[in-house]
């Protein structure tokens, strides 16, 4: 599919770190061409930005598109309040609802990608009742936007790993099948046995070449405990890099000291934390995470599903969120949030070609606002939408409706 | 000045815990005169809500005009992160930004009527060096949308009372102005002297028939013990239904039991909570207020102000972000935020004719949403405000530009 050549004008491009200055950005062949002042190239369309702001494309690193009623009518939520019980109540109610839904799934895609969002890694539930079916449904969705967001699978033991027996062996099936990353879920709160759990998910991760992501609810101590253990196996498995704890609630209400220690080692082993900023629960400081150079990154997790009934798929208004949980208040602070969203996940995916620089896939946004912490406080509307070189919004509107 | 009569058809009117069903509003004289099915009155204008939930107007219980700086070009946060800090930064810079500012407070006052705010509470910084200006600018610009808002205001003693020596007097000549609540800051914490503090405002609270409006950042077992400090004074003062104390960080932080007998007492003695879900401050907790009848109401705190950059003046955003802080999920639950930012504003206010009832006046505002709880999930865009039975946006347009 071949798309327009592009000279966006009178921009103001975001590096994270300096001040936005003007300068214009040529997109030949759906990639960065150059970025610079003053650009010429008759052969494009051009399109002025009058001074907006122009960001890379939004990465949601956590999300869970398999579970999504995006665009059902208003489910009331009958979850209750502990992780076993809503659980059981996602399991209990999804065939009712028709969930997991490629519908559902390319609904919620779809107005991700209209707020900016061009890189998504989705957890998908995994266990003997649902098998791979939401594989097929999200890889479905996926299909429907293609070449306008790039989705990653995670194969996630939701109900249990060594819990629920048949689980592992599916997880492998999905890996077989193409999945790139395996998932795990609290190896000792939830699933009871930490050291069988790691390794099963280290074990398939090896054998596959898979990148694993964790999800880590467990409190406290033994939080904090099952970080040292991940980090081990990361060492001992080579994984470096390719290795996440989403949630990682522990980590936000560790003292300070103990927080820059586990910085420092993940920094190190290289394992990544992603934070979501869901309800009460504890954000990762980003200032800490910042000065270690610890990777880190942000998801929407759960929207409109059997969980939560809260979201709207907006990157920009989830950074918002992490940046006002976290107290983050000089701009430098705020921008760190804004960092999380984009570079921050496109480590974490481990993206190659990222962010608006010559050679980068053309995936960004531009709004406006004053300062890159300005657009983060007032979440604006999406003046521009570019993927791959692609206008989905232009003027505020949605060009290529799905 | 005089107002069009005003039908609204086709509308469904939220009512506190029932499922909204459809009813036609009609409005004569800037109040509501009937709520039913297949209401008449051909002298009146009608306007068509094509099944828009309607709500009361909203009521910001905490917020504070005086240092806002909205409207203002981007000011980059310098206040750090300590409470003594924020108050020095907050006082070493309000000049050099024209502040207090009653064109600021205009702007943002206008934005919150917009949004379908129709009654705010203000704190106003009173000490030995700003005096009464913040009254005066705050006044000024209530009186710019007089007859489409009502400004309650608080003298509040935002750099100590005991420990500024000067303010008591400027907070009593503040309500012999006709200020009509008076303020404390944290009576132990920040002002070291919990008894004299507290002599100070109740006195002052009952020279003028003043309500009592008290800033309790303090944590733990010092912030709890305050609470119990300003229920015996409420009982001793016969100040019940008159005093409030906002933030009450402390509150959200303590064992299921003991909040539970803490909101029993505020319920006796009639001192409200109000709470804004700052930052990651702990959130007053709703259902426990419920349950305990005791009066909750909300507000947006600080917006773009030296203090913070966050804040857009939306009460129905807010509501938002206090039910998402506090893990309201089902529907039920979540009606309580949107009780507390409505209803529980105006018992706390203490108006005496407010809601969607005959005799009241007519403000209100109408949303698409299928039911309250997903109106405070999306916080969608005003399709109508009505202030006094004034058009304020009608099909989501500004009909009354300030």
């Amino acid at each position: 599919m071949t798309v327009n050549d592009l000279l966006l004008t009178g921009g103001r491009p975001w590096v994270p770190g300096r001040p936005a200055a003007a300068a214009d950005i040529l997109i030949r062949d759906g990639r960065i061409e150059t970025i610079g002042p003053g650009l010429s190239a008759p052969d494009a369309d051009t399109l002025d930005l009058a001074g907006a702001l122009v960001f890379p494309g939004l990465v949601d690193t956590h999300c869970h598109l398999d579970k999504t009623l995006f665009g059902a009518p208003w489910t009331p939520n009958t979850g209750g309040r502990t992780l076993t019980g809503r659980i059981a109540n996602g399991e209990g109610r999804r065939a009712e609802l028709g969930i997991p839904s490629a519908e559902y799934a390319g609904n919620l895609l779809g107005e991700m990608i209209r707020r900016g969002t061009a890189h998504v890694r989705s957890h998908i539930d995994i266990d003997p009742e649902i098998g791979l079916r939401g594989v097929e449904a999200v890889r479905a969705a996926a299909a429907r936007h293609a070449g306008r967001v790039d989705v990653e699978l995670v194969a996630f033991p939701q109900g249990g790993l060594i819990t629920r027996p048949g689980t592992a062996e599916l997880l492998e099936a999905a890996l077989a099948d193409g999945v790139q990353v395996v998932g795990g879920l609290d190896p000792a709160g939830y699933d009871r046995d930490p050291v069988a759990h790691l390794d099963v998910i280290f074990g398939l991760a090896e054998k596959y070449g898979a990148k694993v992501d964790i999800h880590l609810h467990d409190a406290g101590s033994l939080g904090a405990w099952q970080f040292g253990l991940i980090i081990e196996r990361t060492r001992a498995t080579g994984l470096s890099g390719r290795v996440a704890i989403s949630h990682a609630y522990a980590m936000g209400a560790l003292p300070a000291d103990e927080q820059r220690r586990i910085a420092d080692d993940l920094a190190e082993a290289g394992v990544a934390m992603v934070t979501c900023a869901v309800g009460d629960a504890p954000v990762v400081p980003l200032r800490v995470m910042h000065e270690a150079s610890a990777a880190l990154a942000l998801g929407n997790d759960g929207i409109r599903d059997l969980w939560t009934p809260y979201g709207d798929g907006d990157m920009l208004r989830r950074i918002n969120t992490v940046a006002f949980r976290d107290r983050l208040l000089a701009d430098a602070e705020i921008e760190l949030a804004l960092a999380a969203g984009t570079y921050g996940g496109a480590r974490v995916l481990g993206l190659e070609r990222y962010g608006l620089e010559p050679g980068a896939p053309a995936d960004l946004f531009a709004v406006d606002a004053e300062t890159p912490a300005a657009a983060v406080v007032s979440v604006p509307p999406r003046r521009l939408v570019l993927q791959r070189g692609r206008i989905v919004v232009r003027d505020g509107t949605t060009a290529q409706p799905d």
